[in-house]
């Protein structure tokens, strides 16, 4: 584990982000007076509700990006691109809340970590495979 | 996979217990009459819906935490702890299929577990970057 | 990562497929002119909703089901049965875009390379333990 520290870090925060968007929609079921099972709210709500459910389909693709990133590039390059995830969603999750429509560079910032991620470890594996 | 048999074993476990959530969602479905893509319904068909979405939710939380716990401070000790998660999550389910206000314990029992492993993994990552 | 070339690659692809099925999603918001926060729409917008959270269900299983066979049965093993999910997810999101009933073909395969890689991880942590 010692060889992946910084990678586990940035997982940690993406997680702890991820569950602060969870915390966001108990509050917000308490503010608007939202009951479970129902998910049915004013629009306020339904932002604090896709924040989180966002959230959740984006770290899906972050993590094993990370993870397989770390594996053939590095500890360091993995974390350090990685950290544009976490930065990117809180900005992301601040800015819906506010307003539907001004939330496309946080998901961009952190689409964008992602995106550098995959095709990293699409070209890494695929060098291993040609032997170069 | 030696070294990880037991935590291999909480992870298959607790991907049995969601997927005991997934298969309960398409049973209600024919219960309750409500055909897909249609996610409309009566609060028992509800209920039955929440408890996999969370499921889901929760399960992304728990498997990176236990997996890093175990990298960390071992198989055992990871297993032991994350067997808080199934167990609580089948607790979760058969209380809020009956009822959501009962709903807390299972999701409390499940959390907790979580909550042990991210931070203890937190724990064992600063200590190794102070080298302590 | 030279040891799991192929079950990496078999994750990107799924990973892919998936970020596919949110980028339907994407589009099928400005189609049918249903905006975020909403997810309200006709039906053949909810198919393309639909479609994209099953697949993140599924996919949550797949991938930790994928990677403990692998490190249990070997790379190209794992990667030849994983190869049965994003060929059905494909099949599976095709199908239901067109029609919700005629979908159970490509999730049906999915699903049996899903069932296969967990059952076989089953197998083979509990021949550890027995010492066989």
């Amino acid at each position: 584990m010692a060889a992946f520290v910084w990678t586990g870090l940035v997982t940690l925060l993406a997680l702890f982000v991820y569950f602060w968007t969870i915390g966001q929609v108990s509050r917000a079921r308490t503010r608007h007076g939202v009951e479970a099972p129902s998910t049915d709210g004013p629009p306020a709500f339904q932002r604090v509700l896709r924040v989180q459910v966002n959230t959740l389909e984006q770290i899906v693709l972050f993590l094993p990006g990370l993870w397989l990133f770390a594996n053939i590039w590095g500890d360091h390059q993995a974390a350090l691109i990685g950290l544009a995830w976490p930065i990117g969603r809180v900005l992301y999750a601040v800015t819906y809340y506010a307003d539907a429509k001004k939330r496309a560079a946080g998901f961009g910032l952190a689409l964008f970590g992602t995106s550098v991620l995959l095709v990293g470890s699409l070209i890494g594996l695929v060098r291993y495979l040609l032997g170069i």
